[in-house]
Formats: structure tokens, C-alpha cells, sequence
């Protein structure tokens, strides 16, 4: 299965092609499979998001939250209970209508999950009776799958993908408005901290929320070719779906209330997209050491004569290496392949270093070191491996997420006229801030005129600066905000 | 949420009503879901079927098998390639036929995947091209969906249920046969050594095998009340798949040969009623310490004086706990509740190991320890609780085993006549080893007399006695081996 060919595309030149070239030759996925909008996710890139699944459940568990699995199936009446709701989602669902070798009709058709609000509000209005039982904070794993209508790209957009969704149950909108703040720290503890991939979290517009929300908050981050990236959303949901469910508890005085809820929906398959695209370069993959499969590749170097005495060795530290630091390290034995085709091999796959062992450097009690985020190679005592291993580690994942971030402060600007933004949007891409009058109407003709810009929201954090006699970019009217504006994925 | 009332109902009495109660009163399924067959799974036993996961994808990928993730729908083309496997679960299929708000029909109707035979095998053909791709090893965890007739248990049977499915691939008929004893290894090594749940491995009959498979090779334990339940199932393969599905490799001579295929399926949600089932007991849960969400609960014991310096001393066990053992630790600091209330919380949520610390322990520098399995009561000293937990934690997951082996060998029997047959199946149930001519209709005749005992198979390893003379137990007719016979679930 070994994929020897390299990357012929340079990610600076052609990133689409260089994306493909990647997601092909790296095995991460296949899109071979024959179901428009559907792929296969292959093993490199599964034991990646495996990790990124745990330091996701690990932070949200450490926040309180429980895991739960909710049917995959949905219930039409269920579906169509909270208006906002179905209008927002009634477009991209998949229907299971029937079943059986008869074709016998279901009596009510399925919605196969596009996101399970309407899965579980039903569920905690049986759940949640008394101000005991709140908060509620559970979240599941899973799939979803959303018909829709926009090109497949793995990773980026299939119609089915991989996340996980939690939902929040509060006694008051203070404690919920709160959880929000919470999902955006632990969105910055994972996606930032651990997989090194730079965000900004926005306020949506009005016009632009999720179907059911007061308030939408969306992570954004940029993609080499200046295009944005929406990565996890954390919603403050209207009450309309308590009342529509019923969810409802009695209060410390006995009174019944309805609750107020949150729903966060990291997906796991789309910031995957986010980390191959932010760290690689033109010889593939790099992953962040934090959820690389295999943190350490062990290549030896040997002909027939010597094979035995640098396997025995390299065995060693291996060993040395997953016992004393857990490192996840691939030594790779396989005959039939030259040094260097490994070495191009595992550059192909990210992982972040490389140790060379050969019979010279067996009498010489050393091994080389080599960096593949920077190239750097150094040759080192074996006696120090493991500690200069763990620092190489821990200086990738830090550079990683250093050069990242500073591309990704390049890449924001301003504009106070259209031709500005259109030039910007055209040039380089990128978020460019600009002054807007909040009507959706004008978000639609910049997004015309900008072939694609759209209104990411205010920018969290910010200072609104002074808007006194400022005006809309586009209509001239005075601005009711700062926004930014960028092309989307 | 917490359920204060306790089982009402003893396990030996009336085992359906006693598992009923656990499943509900321990918070581990809520079977109100509004789709028939469909059950929601709480945190509680969704972190212990994790922990599940955990251990068979450690022990499958210590095997060398890797994760992959396949589409959850399969088009029907596929589904229907192999004769065989369409004639097996076309009766069990849930179609997806529209999309979208229009309703739009699809151009194909998608299967929810019930096994994913048919979803992998054609990618399998793109993936395998030479012997050196050989053997491919990987698998997949996640749900499948059945639609089928008999009656909803929560874990036991329902239409969405979860599991890990492996498919292997291999150049000889050898190396398939000896995955499928790797296949029963792994078994051994999870679902006993980790579980504590026995089985004894049956080779099924030519007429109960899986859609497909020249051999079907099925795990299946006792219940307490003498029905099988059939645990995971390995399978060898016919050629079929891979003529149908054209899983061709290149031999080292060149020459284009089929691939032999395996598969092999742990119902994870299913195990876990096993696991409830074998272990629990009048009170409620008994959970092995190895897949317990917590697995040492400690109850502080105080008065308004007296909490904080009691929480003060709890906190600092419960982190020594973690830090040294790595252990799973729940600190119980919830007001408005008694200990008593909170012993027999966490009674019948099955924490193996209870800690109790109030103030007069703080005095003598002890803690008393509470193991959940015998109710043995003692106090330790403060020093001594970290190794004392340890050993308690290895002694409550060996006697829980050797508990279950015991009365799981007390629950196999031998029968010469029908009327021995029928008379045991009906006073005591358990496995009932009896001559069979090997004929399908007489396995339907003996279904029918014994109101439901079917022929599990010949059991693995047995050494099979001299036929010569013996007649099968209902035809006598020459038998054609020995078999067991039980009720099942």
C-alpha cells in the first residue's frame, strides 16, 4: 500500500492541487467511494483524529461534561417541532423511509441526524425535573450526515462527518451565556494549544445563525490559499426549544421554569482539514507531535551483513523510548526499501522525527536526529536520545503553532472602501475588517461583489472602536458594527 | 438525576425484571426513545462500554490491525453483489430512499450499513494490488442498524446497536484460518481477561452460519437464567466476496490469484450486558474494576463543623489516588444527601472499592475501605490506602471472574434422550451437550420440542468422543458429532 511517489506541487503554488496531492498520497482518504459526498476516512489520518477525539473528551469531561449516545435516527414529528429549526436544516436531511426485503413503508420517516437537537431535547424534558438536576452537560461522538449540495473535499465538506456535539442544560441564561465562554476556552485548549491550528472567534450576524440561536459564536481560521475555514461553533440557543420539547424544572421556590441552553459542535473531521493544511509543506504532512500516530520513526540504515546487530539496537531504543517518555515510535524494519525512500516516506506522512541508526553509528554510541518541520539533522549520544527526542518534540509542536499563528496574523487586515476590500479579497485573501451597516441585504451584495466575501461577524475580544460618522462599506448608511470579511470554504 | 429507590426485586427470583430494574435505576439506557427498537445509552454505561473500546482496540491493534472509518451508507448495487450476504440481511435493512426538502428521490437507495462487508471490499479491491499490500488488517467501531422483529432489551437487542467490526485480508487460506484463532485470542484477552465475562467459542452448524463464511466460529455465555447470549463471532470467508468485489493481488510469480478474507465482530453493547448481567447482584451494579468509570468512590462522612476539614483530608486522598495508581476516583462532595444515601448510590452503580473518611478516621490516621463484591469491611491506615486499593482493585476483578467461570461450569450438562434435553433446558437451562445427525430440519425439530433450544455448534478445543454407535438425540439417525444445545436471547 505504500504510496512511493512524492508531492509533484508546491504547496505556495497550487494549494487545491497541493491538498489533493496530500490527502491522496499521505492515504489519508479516499474518495473513490461510490456515493456522491461520501468517503473513506484510511488509518493515518482515523489514529490522528482518534487523538483528537480524546483530547476533546478529555477537556470536556474535565469541564463536567458526560458522554452519551443518542440514536443516529430521528423521528420526522420530532424533527419538525422547533420552526427555526427544521427551516434551518429541512434541506440537507436524508430520509429512511423504508425497510426490510419487502420494502415495507416505516410509519413515520427517519431523519438520519444532520444534529441532534431534536434527538435529545425530548429526552431531557424526561430527564430534568427539579434545579437538582441541572446543569445537564452531555455530549456524544459520532457522525452526522447533512445532503448537501456543495462540492465534496475530504475532510473539508462530505455529506457525512465526524464530530462531536454537546448540549448544555442551565437554570438561568447567565449560567448559559457562561458555558459559551467555556466552549470557546476549551475550542483554544485543544485546536490551538494541542493541534496548533490559529482561530478567531466570531459573533455571527444575525442573519447568519445557527437555525434556533440567539447568539451563534464561530470559530474562523485561514487557509493557505486566504480562504476561511469555519471551525467550532458554540450556540446560546432561544428558549423556543425548551418550550418546544417541554424542558422545564421547578426551581428552588417550586415554580416551573423553562431551561436555557448551549450546543457546541467541534468537528473533528473538518479541523483535521485545518492541520494538514496549516503545518504541511511541499514534501507532505506534518502533524503536531501532541496527535501524531507515530511521533518518532526509528529508520535503520544496514546491509544483509550488518541487518541483525542495527536491528538489535534500534529494538533497544525503541523501547528505551515508549517506556521512559510513552512516545508512540514506529520502527521501520521493512526490507525491499532504501534509506531514503523511507525517509521520504515518513516526510510524506508528517511525523515530526526522524532517528537514523546505522552500524557507524553504533561504534561511534550515537544516533542522528532529524527535524521534520525544520530539516535540521544532528548526530547525538545514544545515552541522551531520550531526553533530546523529548525536547525535539516539544520544540516542534511549539514552532509549529508559532509559524502558524504569524501567518495567520498576516492574513488580517482593514479596508474602508470597496475597491480596497475587493483588491485585498482578489490579492491575498484573508479577513479584512471593514465598517458595516448590519443589514443582511448589504451582506448578500458585498458577498456579490467581492465574488464570495461574506460577513464573518464581530470579531470576540475586540474593542468596537468609535462608530460615530462611520459608515457601511458598501451602502454608505452608518455602520452598526466592525466586521470582518472574507471568502469561505 | 440521582435515583434514590434501590432494586425491588432479587436476581435469582426474577432475572428479567432484576435486569429491567438495573438497566433503569443505575441510569445505564432509557428505553422511552420515540422509534421502535431504537434505546438511548447514558453516560454511565457509555463510559464503561469507552473503556470496552478501549481495551479491544488495544488488544486488535497490538495485532497490527489499524482503524479505518467507512461511510455509514452503502449503496445498493453494492449490498446486493454477493448472493449470499443479500439473502442474509436483506430482511434487516433500513433504506434510505430521498433527501432534502422536496423530498428528492435518490438515484439509488442506501442501505444504513448492518455489517459493512459490501461497503469495504470494493475499496479493498483498489487498495490490493501486489502480495506485498498482504495481509491488510483493519477495522472500524461504530453502530450498525437491524431491522429486525424481536423484542427490544436495552444492550441485549436493539435496531441500532455498537460494535467493532475487523476485515482481514490475506494471501493463503492458512493465514485466514489462523486470524480467525487470533480473532478468539483476542476474545479471551478482553471479554474474560478484562471483562469477566466467560464464553466458550462453538463452531456453528452449516445452517446457522454468517451470510458468506465457509466457517462462523461464535463466543457464547450463560445468562443468569440459563439462556446463551452469543458474544463476538469470527468468520472465514468464502472466495465470494472477493470474486464478487474482484479483491485480486499479484503473487511473487506474477500471477493474479483471489485473497482469502476474515471477519470478526465484538457487539460491544451487547458485552456489556454480560458484563451487568454476570456480575450484579441484590443491590444493584458490580462493574470490573478495569472497565469502571470510577473505580474507588470515596464518601466523606461529616457535619456542618466537621466538612471542611474532612474534604480537606478526602481531597488529598483522591489525588494521591490518581497520581500514584493512575486510578479512576470519584470524590462524592454533594450536599443535602446522608452517606447511607450515598452508599447505596454507588452501590448500584457497581464501584468496586468505597472509601469512608469522616473525622474519627482523620483522629487515627485511617480510612475505612469497603470492597463492593463481598461487602468486606475494613479499616486501613492512611498510608497504607493507596497499596490496599490497589490490591482490593485486583482481587475484586479476580473473584468477580472466578465467580462468573464457576457458575458458568456449573451451567454445562450432558443429555442421551430428548426427554433429559427437554427437562433440563426447562428446569435449568445452561448448555446441554447432546449427539446430532447434523441435519438442519432435526435442528428445527429439537428448537420446537424444547420451546426454543437451538444447536449452538461443536464447542472449540473439545476433543470429539467416538461416534461410532452413537445416534443422534432426536432422529436416531448415525450422529455426525456432538453439540450443544441451549435456549438463547
Amino acid at each position: 500500500m505504500a504510496e512511493q511517489e512524492g508531492l509533484t506541487v508546491k504547496k505556495a503554488d497550487n494549494f487545491s492541487e497541493w491538498y489533493t496531492q496530500v490527502v491522496e498520497k499521505a492515504e489519508l482518504s479516499d474518495i473513490r467511494y461510490n456515493v456522491k459526498g461520501f468517503v473513506v476516512f484510511r488509518p493515518w489520518a482515523v489514529m490522528s483524529m482518534e487523538l483528537m477525539y480524546d483530547a476533546l473528551e478529555r477537556e470536556l469531561q474535565a469541564k463536567g461534561h458526560k458522554p452519551v449516545w443518542f440514536p443516529a435516527v430521528i423521528p420526522e414529528s420530532n424533527f419538525s417541532k422547533e420552526a427555526e429549526h427544521v427551516k434551518g436544516f429541512a434541506a440537507e436531511v436524508f430520509w429512511i423511509t423504508e425497510a426490510g426485503s419487502q420494502n415495507e413503508k416505516l410509519e413515520e420517516r427517519l431523519a438520519l441526524r444532520p444534529t441532534s437537537e431534536t434527538a435529545m431535547y425530548g429526552m431531557y424534558s424526561l430527564w430534568i425535573r427539579s434545579w437538582r438536576d441541572l446543569p445537564l452537560k452531555l455530549y456524544q461522538r459520532g457522525q452526522v450526515w447533512r445532503y448537501e449540495g456543495k462540492a465534496t473535499r475530504p475532510f473539508i465538506r462530505s455529506r457525512e462527518f465526524y464530530w462531536i456535539e454537546s448540549h448544555d442544560v442551565f437554570a438561568t441564561r447567565g449560567e448559559a451565556e457562561a458555558q459559551v465562554t467555556e466552549d470557546m476556552e476549551t475550542t483554544r485548549a485543544t485546536v490551538h494549544d494541542k493541534f496548533g491550528v490559529p482561530f478567531l472567534f466570531f459573533q455571527r450576524p444575525e442573519h447568519d445563525k445557527f437555525a434556533g440561536a440567539i447568539h451563534t459564536y464561530a470559530a474562523d481560521t485561514i487557509m493557505p490559499d486566504g480562504r476561511v475555514l469555519q471551525l467550532p461553533s458554540t450556540h446560546l440557543l432561544s428558549q423556543d426549544f425548551a418550550k418546544s420539547f417541554g424542558v422545564k424544572f421547578k426551581d428552588k421556590d417550586e415554580k416551573e421554569q423553562y431551561v436555557w441552553q448551549t450546543c457546541y459542535g467541534p468537528a473533528v473531521s473538518r479541523i483535521f482539514a485545518a492541520v494538514v493544511s496549516a503545518h504541511g509543506d511541499d514534501k507532505g504532512l506534518i502533524i503536531p507531535p501532541e496527535i501524531a500516530p507515530t511521533q518518532i520513526v526509528i529508520v535503520p540504515i544496514h546491509n544483509d551483513q550488518t541487518r541483525d546487530a542495527v536491528l538489535v539496537e534500534a529494538r533497544k531504543i525503541k523501547a528505551d523510548l515508549e517506556k521512559r517518555g510513552g512516545f508512540r515510535v514506529e520502527l521501520d524494519e521493512r526490507d525491499g526499501y532504501t534509506p531514503g525512500w523511507k525517509f521520504n516516506y515518513w516526510e510524506l506522512k508528517g511525523v515530526p522525527l526522524r532517528i537514523e541508526i546505522g552500524p557507524r553509528d553504533i561504534e561511534a554510541k550515537q544516533v542522528v536526529m532529524v527535524r521534520r518541520d525544520t530539516g535540521e539533522k544532528k548526530g547525538v549520544p545514544v545515552a541522551k536520545a531520550f531526553v533530546l527526542a523529548k525536547a525535539a518534540l516539544r520544540n516542534v509542536q511549539r514552532e509549529l503553532t508559532k509559524r502558524a499563528d504569524k501567518g495567520f496574523k498576516q492574513q488580517m487586515r482593514k479596508a474602508t472602501t470597496m475597491r480596497a476590500l475587493k483588491e485585498i479579497l482578489r490579492e491575498k485573501g484573508g479577513m479584512v475588517k471593514v465598517a458595516w451597516c448590519g443589514e443582511a441585504d448589504c451582506a448578500d451584495m458585498i458577498r456579490a461583489e467581492t465574488d464570495g466575501g461574506t460577513v464573518r461577524g464581530t470579531l470576540l475580544g475586540e474593542k468596537q472602536a468609535d462608530l460615530a460618522g462611520r459608515k457601511c462599506v458598501y451602502c454608505k448608511k452608518p455602520a452598526a458594527a466592525e466586521v470582518y470579511v472574507a471568502r469561505q470554504y
